[in-house]
């Protein structure tokens, strides 16, 4: 599945398409293996004792699976979730940036499936695990 | 299940355990057979196009089953969401309030499972369904 | 959403499109509101202390979103499952048969999206809940 | 997590918590990073056309998260599966076996998180996958 938008094209297409979420998400990795996303830590997502929020953990899963898909396709604001299974695990580290480690399963003509691990920065073990399935608009 | 903490002490018991969503949630009822909770629309919660995102979506599902079990068990801080499998299923009304209609389907020693609907308000079909697993804390 | 297929013309397409599973499931009621399906009580599907198992449950949601699917969009072998979340909540009674309650969310030209209530007969807390995607074939 | 059990040794425990499906499954591998188990190609998992039934992929995954969680805390008959999300992707290689690759993601005092890979013997990409939550006894 070649990529055909690059690290440094897909940051300004989300700030486009995504403007109320600018400045709180980073690409640090992109290429046919591994997407490697990152939540910044700060206030907006933390709950008290100053863990990220699950909300904002199945944000950052979803716009994973949602750049992995739009890298292999080409920019589709259209594509939207349909469904997400997610796991909590374990407690983020307060403080640390959150890391989504995004795989595609498979890209088909109609539904990208998704698999996502997400890391508090510098913890080996997940805090989270996700799939998502994006419906994708016809005629690409 | 007997309802232990009513609409009117939920609330200001949300607001000092999540007090970064503050403003955010109503609860419309909470009874032993139903609990309806609401989003307010709200420019925060957008995307492009004026519709309510996933991640608030989600929030609210997630939100929906703790005040749930929160009723049923007594105010307990610690109780975690474990897991949460979400279908979007219609793009919400632009400008409308969605609202979740929770069900308490499981209430064991370690384990409460709930089923959301959520619906914009005024309009019969739901926008999407979630089920969540919430791990409850031992010795309650 | 209109019923085109009964009750009655659903069974013999069953066993026609899954003669492996002949005469494990029953339909007791098919209609605009409600699917209700039959898991026979059998040797076949237990474990040790005479419980259905777990792959049996899913086999039965997995049939009831099928049938109720296609009750609505004709009979067309090729839909296939994309996805299923399923909780299991409770030990089925021994000896009883398992009986699904299936309502179809949603139909859209290319997903139906279905959530299924498992309960042992008898009893009236479910036993499990799953919601189920289906993909349609095109062009219908 | 030290594996507590070996390959060897848990065949057998297989068959006996599980007689019936007795020589359905088979263990290719299982060390701490690693658990790969085998559905044996078989007429009764069949669907027309000759390929490996939903259900059947279901238990494969089921028994792989029962496996690699039982290897780790000791035979323990009472473990329980509380929910499992599975996504199917492609169809499964007629004639094929197919193989679950397992990994432990989380053991905890309550809860075993697992997420499995299915994929038809000699082809790379994945025919579905899963997540498994079981819960666990007390006292262990």
């Amino acid at each position: 599945m070649t990529i055909k938008v690059s690290k440094e094209e897909m940051a300004p297409f989300l700030d486009e398409v995504f403007p109320q979420v600018r400045g709180m998400f980073g690409i640090d990795r992109l290429d046919e293996e591994l997407l490697v996303m990152r939540l910044f830590a700060d206030d907006r997502h933390l709950r008290p004792g100053g863990t990220v929020s699950g909300p904002a953990m199945f944000g950052l899963a979803d716009v994973s699976a949602y750049v992995a898909t739009m890298a292999r396709i080409g920019r589709e604001a259209l594509a939207v979730t349909t469904n997400c299974s997610i796991d909590f695990m374990r407690k983020p580290v307060s403080g640390a940036d959150v890391l989504a480690e995004c795989r595609v399963l498979k890209l088909g003509k109609a539904l990208s499936v998704c698999d996502v691990l997400l890391f508090s920065e510098g913890t080996p073990e997940p805090v989270a695990r996700a799939n998502l399935t994006y419906s994708l608009p016809p005629k690409r």
